[in-house]
């Protein structure tokens, strides 16, 4: 049986098993009236209402008790990670990839949960609903304050709290088993509607009081909010007319709130059934099917491909949809589009041209706008796209150079490939390259917290098994994978099958090109990349492979093995580059990047 | 030459060349006055005034420029960390070994000092002078709060200051060159007079901005502050007045803060000049000698050894040094010694009976109370002290079990060796063992971490070699090195060479003994521990050595081996050791624990 076939399977037995558990809480099989249940299940009941199959995290002594929940759960898996960073990098991928689920992070007290702190933060910056639940010493500890464990020495209980409240939109402490239930209900609401991190904390007594059940039967709303109906007709008027004037001169940019805020679909309509050209930003990188055939490629500012920018930039009208102006995503703020010329859809607001309409979100006024930009279609036609590709170029050395590494690897995916790139080399690099239909572009461009990847990696593999997604793939240099190592070795006793692409050019590269080309501090020490997997608890050439090539050749030979191409173990392979070649975009970002924050006084 | 040898020269080297800088800022060989330098540089200098002669961190875009000041420093030596959370472990325990100066950690804004901020909790909890250096963005950038990488994308550039606070004694964000020097000073002499972290934000801008370079010829004044000389005089003789009543039936209990807050020289003052019997907290362990022959071994309430229980318990008079009453330190709050006995000395007040005086500070206070003391000698010689051992039992099976292993490695240790034990099963079992004269016990047995050992023993084994001191050893579990295993690799790389001991006892074993013994969520996957320094660049044989021990007789083999006990490479040795088994203390913490956080409504 394929892995593919296996996935399927899965995927449908999660289903089955998730609809039998709706259906009873639905009351159809047990009436749940007068019944109650601890508090900590039902927490685990509502993450597997939203169709959470996995929990990410440590054991701690804090969360002990409510683990036995999550592990006694037939829906819930317990994914024991190496690290709290690694596993709310984790939660983070598989909310990325799952699309709609929140990622949910478990961490014990004080010493867990600031642990993950970078990786919360990461996805509140990128727009991403995780759950971070911590377990927390009882109600009476907390009001007695002992100098417990994990705790500052000073009787501060609420330290960690105040933190988080920086990098989550909502947060809880249960303190009662009165509104432990609604407050569940409410962050939970929260982190799917406004897709981004959320903070719970649980205490060890509470976990364990007993609440009415009932309250399930009610599944959580989990739709954005009405627009306005007047304000939203006189967007759409507006919009229409601003079309018009424009002459079928429209075309579409797609960014990333457009993938974290769920609107894929309705974008989908809007392209094909307008026939606008479409295009995206680097975080919006496979927002849209990169196949279809009014798809022009990615718009970075001044980075992009010169054919591109004079396409987008010449458009007398830019729908954006779903922008996230950041420095990375935006070519150093070098778009050259007018405001008079750009009308702006965000998950909770509107903009056409000079004028802001709060609460005009795009869910809901995507389908509207679709219907109304129907009759354009002809038109817009009128206006050809250039293919979006990248040839493989003919150099006359052996090296894996950057320029030769993309392009060929992108021969290699194939539909449904979740493609994860480190920040770096490997998301610049990514980005030229044209994916897959159905493809998933996974990187974190604004963030940019190196060694995310391997963690992501990890949820994001799992996401796809739920989804029977196809192969999970890597790219990582040497310096990045080595902040978050271990979690490979998650991976192999999970039985994941991600392909490992580590591009060793002896440290930090985009470090290089941004200061200190030849400095030491750019170096790392130099690992066996091959040995690691086996180091980890893989058997080599069974459960695992490692892979090291230095050439064109080599590589290519390797890519076109079918064996390795089907991904059946977990494989890393080591690809030796020169140290400092860069993709072409990063080297100019890194030169944009130096003029406006610039590192030394000459 | 051997390693010892080597060691001290390098000491030696430093010393000298750090009196040199001092004499040449002292104007002595050439004035300053008039010249300028860079605020990074100021800021390094200072640092190597103070001592320090390793930075640990991670380069990142925001502070590669002040790096630069870093590695050109002849001085202070950058080493570049696997991740910021290490780095920070790093600091803390270069800090602990040093005695005196300050850990210095250097990240980068967002992604790396939030990395980082359980490290620096930690060292906040356990007292510990940290400066925690971020690289941020220009002043200029951060008025104007583009949407940087690396920020949260909605312009909240003050938001990691904000969590900073709550871990942190003081803070700066270096915003003009104006103040630049005084708030360097200010925030130095905070964390190390106040033995806590400190958070310092450092523009890029800022850095490469020129001061005068006159303010570094005063050094930072690092006295406490002086007792009010009234309020004192009182005090002691209050004291006096008691160990008068008590009638030679007074001790001397030294715990932590008798070794962050340097006083382990006054106290060994005191307790020889007055002969009083002493002993020592857990986290107090070798602030006293352990072969001093009064000295009676560790007290933890309840969980002590009997003998040691009754003769605490039973004084008349206690004279509690540096006390850190937390949960793990005191047998889960089980002293029984009432207030009415107790003189508490602190490094900013003092407690006797129920009277507390505030601004009374144990520096300045011991030195005068031994004086005070010194005639009760005599007297004191009548309590006799029964020795502090821990004998090797007799077994009738082959396995490495916790009650073999501890007093087994106890006869493996040296003079001046440090020994880093990781919370759990290491430290509880440590604790039992009298260590070496000057052997230093590091552990983290308030804030409790786990993984914490691993970083703290590569800036251990740092601080040790500049010291001139001995081996340095770790003990963990399989578990807690998951977690930040990576940082093995940089001490490869540094041909630092610690012995590392890995109890492999198949996961969390102080977890299973609070809760969910076979849970699932306990176990972790099984790594080929020997194969771990050959992956991260050792050569296996040469400059690395891995060893299996699963026998008493194996174990004792390698003990006895002199080449294992030179300590030339780094070494690991994997303890294959039964999973259910525990120290002694560790058994009976977990028990008290349980009663007062319950973990399930059982």
């Amino acid at each position: 049986m394929s892995t593919q076939a296996v996935a399927s399977l899965q995927a449908e037995v999660n289903k089955l098993r998730h609809e039998l558990q709706t259906v009873r809480l639905n009351g159809q099989l047990s009436p749940l009236a007068g019944e109650t249940m601890y508090v900590g299940q039902y927490l685990v009941e509502r993450l597997a209402q939203l169709g959470v199959t996995k929990m990410f995290g440590v054991p701690g002594d804090f969360n002990l008790g409510f683990l036995d929940f999550v592990e006694d759960h037939p829906l819930i898996e317990w994914v024991g990670n190496c690290n709290e960073l690694n596993a709310a990098y984790a939660a983070d991928g598989y909310a990325r990839v799952s699309e709609g689920k929140p990622g949910v992070l478990l961490t014990t007290f004080g010493v867990g949960e600031l642990s993950a702190m970078n990786g919360i933060a990461g996805a509140f910056s990128e727009h991403v609903p995780v759950l971070h639940i911590a377990g927390v010493p009882s109600t009476s500890q907390q009001k007695a304050k002992p100098m417990l464990h994990h705790t500052l020495g000073d009787g501060r209980y609420d330290a960690y709290y105040k933190a988080a409240q920086e990098f989550t939109i909502a947060q809880a402490t249960l303190a009662t088993k009165e509104n432990a239930a609604a407050e569940i209900d409410r962050i939970l609401t929260e982190c799917i509607v406004m897709a981004r991190p959320v903070y719970l904390m649980l205490p060890t007594d509470v976990a364990y009081q007993r609440i009415p059940v009932t309250r399930l039967e009610t599944p959580l709303n989990l739709e954005p909010p009405e627009n306005d109906a007047d304000v939203e007709a006189f967007v759409l008027d507006e919009i229409v007319k601003l079309v018009e004037e424009a002459k079928n001169d429209v075309i579409i940019l797609v960014d990333a709130c457009a993938i974290r805020h769920g609107v894929k679909a309705e974008v989908k309509e809007l392209y094909e059934r307008t026939g606008f050209p479409v295009y995206a930003a680097p975080m919006g990188k496979t927002a849209v099917d990169e196949t279809y055939d009014r798809y022009g490629g990615i718009y970075v500012g001044s980075i992009s491909h010169e054919a591109i920018k004079e396409k987008v930039e010449s458009a007398k009208l830019i729908l954006s949809v779903g922008g996230l102006k950041s420095d990375f995503n935006t070519g150093n703020f070098t778009y050259s589009i007018p405001t008079s010329r750009t009308i702006e859809l965000h998950s909770d607001h509107t903009r056409v041209q000079f004028a802001g309409f709060p609460g005009i979100g795009m869910k809901r006024l995507l389908p509207k706008l679709t219907h109304r930009l129907q009759p354009f279609k002809e038109g817009a036609f009128k206006c050809e796209v250039p293919k979006f590709q990248l040839p493989i170029p003919q150099e006359d050395n052996d090296d894996i150079s950057q320029k030769f590494l993309w392009p060929r690897v992108g021969q290699f995916f194939k539909s449904n490939d979740i493609i994860v790139a480190e920040t770096g080399t490997s998301s610049f690099g990514v980005l030229d390259i044209p994916l897959p239909s159905g493809a998933m572009f996974v990187s974190q461009i604004l963030w940019g917290s190196i060694g995310w990847t391997v963690g992501s990696t990890l949820g994001a593999a799992y996401a796809a098994q739920d989804r029977g997604l196809g192969r999970t793939i890597l790219f990582i240099g040497d310096g990045s994978l080595q902040l978050t190592v271990q979690e490979l070795s998650v991976m192999i006793r999970s039985k994941l099958k991600p392909i490992i692409f580590v591009l060793n050019n002896s440290g930090y590269t985009i470090e290089r090109y941004l200061h200190g080309m030849d400095r030491k501090y750019n170096d790392i020490s130099n690992w066996r990349w091959t040995k690691l997997l086996e180091a980890f608890g893989g058997e080599e050439g069974k459960t695992a492979k490692s892979y090291r090539v230095t050439t064109k050749q080599e590589l290519s030979s390797l890519l076109d093995d079918e064996t390795f191409a089907k991904a059946e173990v977990i494989q890393l392979v080591e690809l030796v580059m020169p140290q400092k070649d860069a993709p072409r975009a990063l080297k100019v970002q890194a030169e944009l990047s130096g003029k406006t924050n610039r590192y030394t006084a000459d």
